[in-house]
């Protein structure tokens, strides 16, 4: 699973049946220092996800397994909300 | 899922039999400004997207899940055309 | 899926039994220029697909879709012959 | 699969159920030297592997074969952790 | 499917019950002219492929097929070793 920040999202009314009523987010993929990292994506998201939250997210068939209607046409979601990273520093 | 702008399409009489009568739309993949990224693919479409339309795909078995024989050997689809992207100012 | 032209095959004895039979090409991914995009990689095909002809091919699991058992251990296949690709000028 | 370094973890209240209880570690790919590649990614794991040791992963649907709901929304987990790489010098 | 060659092994004691008894080669993918391409990776191995010798390998849930337990958490198994690879001079 990947690290994203919310920052967007995407309205579509002609799409596959199985993600309607469905949250299109868009989100930037960034890294444990919470800088942005390539580009932004399009993910479907559960939990009302807000811009500016950071989440992480997985892709291919296990990015709808959380949707209505698994076997969706989707490939990414979110899996959680993060409340914190921690980056152990070694000895 | 990625965004991207219809560009053309592929003609092709030689093809597995799950693909016949699905429209192979070429898209090129774009960024939230509608900039283009990286290289065309080749993706199936059931909605009769247009050149020149934004349109979000998926990738992956995800991408034929919206074919009329799911199981069709197509790894990209497209999921939806897009109406419009908000990228949210963070205050 | 991507566009890909035949450029060779491999033979290989000691392989998978599902495969067994199954012609394996090497083919250069494209773009819609037809120019050389990255590495060759080695896709299963059933279409007789010649040495200089443009294919589409699928990728992960439903690049296997079109073998005799779909449950192969193949993440390539050729899902067509490209009769022509059309790139629509945009007005 | 690929070579990670375990380097911290992610906490997530809000979160896709099957993921309860699942330990969410961050990972730092890695290359047979050791040596950093690329961005650190979130893995699930099973074993209880402990920051600094070294662990092999596996992504898309595999990677969450081993949680205690395979088909929760993760696309990453851990598969062993490694005692050690051998690299043959080639003769 | 991409290219590979052989070049060490990995030992794991703590490991996915799946994989017990199973090889886990490191392999370096090559292009055609057998040249290094990126990281070596982890790829389970039934074949008993031989350090030196070039591989083709299946990723994503296809590489885990040929494997005792096809649903073990594994992303990258070998499909065959390669005898020869002909790229056809094209006239």
């Amino acid at each position: 699973m990947q690290i994203a920040r919310v920052i967007g999202m995407v309205t579509s009314t002609v799409k596959v049946p199985d993600l309607k009523g469905v949250t299109l987010l868009v989100i930037q993929p960034v890294n444990t220092l919470y800088e942005s990292l390539g580009t932004p994506i399009v993910a479907a998201d559960r939990f009302g996800a807000g811009v500016g939250e950071y989440v992480f997210y997985s892709t291919s068939k296990e990015g709808a397994m959380n949707l209505p209607i698994p076997t969706a046409c989707a490939d990414a979601g979110i899996a959680g909300i993060i409340d914190s990273i921690a980056i152990v520093k070694e000895s």
